[in-house]
């Protein structure tokens, strides 16, 4: 017997039909002797709704009060899962976060868990009850008040419960798979991947990819949660397989490249005639970085002249607006004489642990996306992945090129 | 300086609109250098959603579960009111029945009240903050569950906090503008009473007036909350007078009849040649108090012959098929020759305190009925009221008919 953790995200959850379903994969698990606890999110809609309201109601806008009204969503999953597990025979209840306790800090809105007491679902099991657990929140104990852990919070919820109940594994239930060499709706040749490594996931989830919330993946890391992301909709009684996300030395066959990934939520801000001056980076930077506004790509163009030089810089497409505001507002400290952005650029990443003992492989994606005619903004490397600024009509060439070039076609 | 609670029903606060509105009430309340606590229903249709959604769920149902799932729609609407609270510039927090707590018993579904502790919101009170409590709900503190108190519970919420932070006044805004001396809808020269005994208002909640929950009468009664309904409809500036229910020595002028009232869900059940034999109505009355069955009224005629009788009784119309079939399979120890029944009647009572000193009043409405060839199939009387169960027909003329018998018509 083990004891697993099951998470099953808002579409999974989005009406009485799928709990029922998502009760079947439950029951699949507890017949085969498993001590279980699931983590639902809310029906998918209802949390936009709450936000709406928030939105609609408070221009002073209250993370206490917002949690208190979007965690409500999860207690409704719960408990309906709970009556469906009943219904079909199983004991089960559900645990809002302040009764498990889930002990979070007190950043409203995007909390991070500090403690997850397990002791009472570990309890439950022994007395053969399934534990429902309520996504995306928990309690700050000194406020006594709700916490919310962020869009896609319930993955976190998830992972961390795991590794509180020491869970032999943590199954994410999603509308895909499993993790892909990439986006299959843009390469219809992208191959459900059997593993991925930690740190490979992480690049993957920060660079674009929405199969896992980037913050549920570091906590799986830090603890070593075995992760297995697969469907909600296969048939119940005979599930297809995933992906697992473990450590790399679980994985024996490495490739130098495991997946591509690509973000569209880029702009890019370009600084005209900046002077070549000691100080002027921390000018530009420093407001953006003041403001929470992350930075991304940098790269400096000297002039001709060698007097002046050209910035460029990437933010999110959300951050857009508010930089170019930003930056103007500091222009006279700065010294610029104009500013251009956009947002028609995309950034494509190839991510491999394989990297590290392999030398060349981002100049192969760099010859073959200039012999497709693809012009190359900006470029970052890290140990395990590197990324490129390109326009944006070129995505779906660049991605399927990139996927090619490294052999990760499925077989036809 | 006194302090207020109010408390606000589902259509009031049916959306976000409506929401801005009530936070203009509790505004003010506020500016007039009151202490508020303001206790609310869920948005109107939330509750009835999740209530569908559980029955839809689960054929095992689940009472522990289903609170969870329908006190969640409460949360939603006290958080947003805060929100709304503070907008218009008032320091204003929401409060879940387990931060309080509000503790009950563990009658999951239909709890009682045993405890609220007042000191955190009265410490809010001192540093000038609006408490918004989420209505219907509480906490078991054994098993650490959230309970409801059953429908209509937010009414009895707004009551027992006003006990527990000795409130000057419990004000219950809902759609109306006061408690009428009957429906408005069947009688236009209907008036609205400035005053209304605890004793009267209780049974006019008992025999069919709809606008407050008969638990939170007698839970204003026993802890003297002074009780005041209202129109939440009304301009948040200059409202309008409503009703307030009050100690009867607080009523200098008392009418002989206070109000009418009628209940349309009433069902007659007739046992034809019940043998006149000792034991009889044990037989009839026992396997129906055992299902829970309320037996209202009860008529036994004895026919010419005298060895047998007609025994006539009324239930619920909701337990009419039932109370059917538990007679019906208790046949042979009752000993009856057929069984009639019918929906097709209706409750008609008068209601004052000033009965217990005037005789006739109850005679008076015989001779009024039968004089509009009114049948009466039954009567009822306790010391503050008498009903009558007439075919339902008859309705809106007996209640015209007692309406103006009893000088309550408006004056034109």
């Amino acid at each position: 017997m083990s004891r697993l953790v099951m998470k099953f995200g808002g579409t999974s959850v989005a009406n009485v039909e799928r709990i029922r379903n998502v009760a079947r994969h439950v029951k699949r698990e507890a017949d085969a002797g498993h001590e279980v606890a699931v983590v639902v999110s809310a029906m998918s809609g209802k949390t936009n709704e709450l936000v709406a309201w928030c939105k609609e109601t408070g221009s002073h806008f209250d993370n206490p009060e917002y949690d208190a009204i979007v965690a409500s969503g999860e207690l409704v999953t719960a408990g309906l899962l709970a009556l469906a597990l009943k219904d079909i025979g199983f004991k089960a209840r559900s645990w809002q976060g302040w009764q498990i306790p889930i002990l979070t800090d007190d950043a409203h809105g995007s909390a991070r868990i500090a403690k997850i007491d397990g002791a009472r679902l570990i309890d439950g099991f022994g007395a053969g009850e399934i534990a429902i657990v309520a996504g995306f929140q928990g309690l700050h104990a000194p406020t006594n008040r709700v916490t919310t852990l962020g869009r896609g919070g319930s993955d976190t919820s998830a992972v961390a419960l795991a590794a509180a109940i020491h869970a032999d594994r943590c199954d994410i239930y999603t509308d895909v798979d499993g993790v892909y060499t990439t986006d299959p709706r843009i390469v219809p040749k992208a191959r459900r991947l059997d593993r991925i490594s930690f740190e490979e996931m992480l690049e993957m989830a920060s660079l674009g990819a929405k199969v896992l919330q980037v913050r549920s993946v570091e906590v799986a890391m830090v603890h070593k949660v075995k992760l297995y992301v697969r469907s909600s909709f296969d048939d119940p009684a005979d599930p297809k397989l995933g992906t697992l996300i473990c450590d790399e030395e679980d994985i024996v066959e490495q490739q130098v490249v495991t997946g591509i990934a690509f973000s569209r939520d880029e702009a890019q801000i370009t600084l005209r005639d900046v002077a070549d001056k000691p100080g002027v980076a921390a000018a530009i930077f420093g407001p953006l970085a003041e403001a929470s506004i992350n930075v991304d790509m940098i790269i400096q163009v000297v002039s001709e002249d060698s007097a002046t030089t050209d910035i460029t810089f990437t933010v999110s497409g959300a951050d857009f607006e508010r930089a170019q505001k930003i930056i103007a507002s500091h222009r006279e400290a700065i010294g610029y004489a104009r500013i251009n952005g956009t947002e028609e650029v995309v950034k494509v990443s190839a991510i491999g642990v394989g990297m590290r003992s392999h030398s060349g492989v981002a100049a192969r994606a760099f010859q073959a996306l200039a012999a497709k005619g693809i012009n190359i903004r900006a470029i970052t490397t890290s140990e395990i992945k590197f990324s490129m600024l390109i326009d944006e009509p070129y995505t779906e060439l660049a991605v399927r090129t990139l996927h090619s070039l490294y052999g990760l076609d499925a077989k036809a």
